[in-house]
């Protein structure tokens, strides 16, 4: 028995909204921001420091848009200031490790991809 | 021991090229070109169809982006017209098998997250 569960989109069909998923899930903030949340929740204002370099505009886009699509919750506590605190859903848990191993190639072969961009530069300035 | 290779970048140093690598790669353009390489070289036009609603230009542009960075090599034949080819680098095999996964869960949570938006969009009409 297979126990996968089976797909329902298709990735090569340009009216699949598969595409503009993939797009959304690739996106190098919600990769960044969905790690992050990895061990539990975080405030945003942890969240901004942790991940550096990200706007605070950006932040609230991209966790918007992670809401919108279920797999972060945002909760709000009466404090003063109110502390508002994000979470992973359920369904983005399913995610991580996935998105564990793709920043886990990307920082294991950014020493292959640089040498890359050095020989074919230097391929094209032969060439030239 | 651990056969592990060292990760050698640091995605949440904003200075490290990691981060604009994971831009790259989670690119779905990006993402659906390696897909269609998987099983072999295939040519430009082919690649375009395969692919569908990719335009000409971002198609160039991506392949262009993924021979810089190594994970895709371009072979021309002298026929008439020319035939140009696209492959696989070795570099870009370790890279298949995730976006492989990542493709896959996207197509499988489709109807997760599109029932996620209907029902943020939901609420977010009755605040209103």
């Amino acid at each position: 028995m297979d126990s996968t569960p089976p797909r329902i989109g298709d990735a090569y069909d340009p009216d699949c909204p598969t595409r503009q998923i993939l797009d959304r899930i690739g996106d190098k903030w919600a990769v960044l921001i969905l790690l992050t949340l990895k061990d539990g929740p975080v405030r945003f204002n942890l969240l901004r420091r942790r991940i550096g370099a990200i706007s605070q505009k950006m932040l609230s886009q991209t966790l918007k848009s992670l809401e919108q699509d279920g797999l972060v919750s945002r909760a709000a506590y009466p404090t003063v200031p109110v502390t508002v605190e994000y979470a992973l859903t359920p369904l983005a848990g399913g995610l991580i490790g996935i998105l564990d191993d793709i920043t886990r190639w990307a920082e294991t072969h950014v020493g292959d991809i640089m040498a890359a961009r050095r020989t074919h530069d230097g391929a094209m300035d032969e060439a030239a």
